[in-house]
């Protein structure tokens, strides 16, 4: 079961610049960063509001920090924008092989390492209307 | 004060459509429909979770119903996804008169009428890193 919209990505070509954007014009605090060197990707989660499966709703600022990562290439082609939206679900992996069981593809075969110590996968938006899906597990309800 | 992610706004081509893949595929059910005239769209909206400020956030599937509504325009460029972010407050009126105040774009003079009675606003994208946002006050807020 998916129980909340998680967050949404946003990719950004300067990481700084744009946290001071959310912050000046709507007083977003940065809640957590890290580098995600596998995605390619330096990131800021912006807490916006709790939610009432007990988790958290996020802005995810995206800044790639290589020519070849996936959200670089995204940028080239798009600009600045919405890159994705995770669901929140305590059961990653249970849902991914009953979304992939529905003719949905998942773009990894195991979930992987995403913000915050969550363990995530992406649904390939093209079976999505459009819409890159990420499906995400945080590390507190991870068993 | 912006208390909440209150909806992401994804345009589709065919409502009925999506509609039912949100549902076969995550079980997510429509919660209200309506059509837009002003906006020139048809929408469903599917509840996905509550929010700690006592409001909840949702998903906005947008079915444009004439070619030269904005979201009809928006999918002959871009194709199916996500238009435009939403965050909740209890003052839009406040809140887009300080926003604006910060020199970002408001599109609206004064907020106008968006989805289940609430009373909504646009920041123009270009000034927003590429993000099209809408902020929203609820009929439930509305005093």
């Amino acid at each position: 079961m998916l129980t909340r919209i998680d967050h949404i990505g946003i990719a950004c070509f300067d990481l700084d610049k744009t946290v001071e954007f959310y912050r000046a014009t709507y007083g977003f605090e940065v809640f957590h960063t890290e580098v995600n060197e596998e995605q390619g990707v330096r990131e800021a989660m912006l807490r916006i509001n709790g939610t009432d499966d007990g988790g958290a709703s996020y802005l995810q600022l995206l800044e790639p920090t290589r020519e070849d990562s996936t959200v670089a290439k995204w940028l080239a082609k798009n600009g600045e924008g919405v890159h994705h939206i995770a669901f929140g679900t305590a059961d990653v992996d249970g849902e991914a092989e009953a979304i992939r069981n529905k003719g949905v593809r998942v773009l990894y075969d195991e979930p992987r390492t995403g913000s915050m110590g969550s363990r995530i996968t992406f649904l390939h938006p093209k079976d999505c209307h459009g819409v890159l899906t990420e499906l995400v597990t945080s590390a507190s309800s991870q068993h």
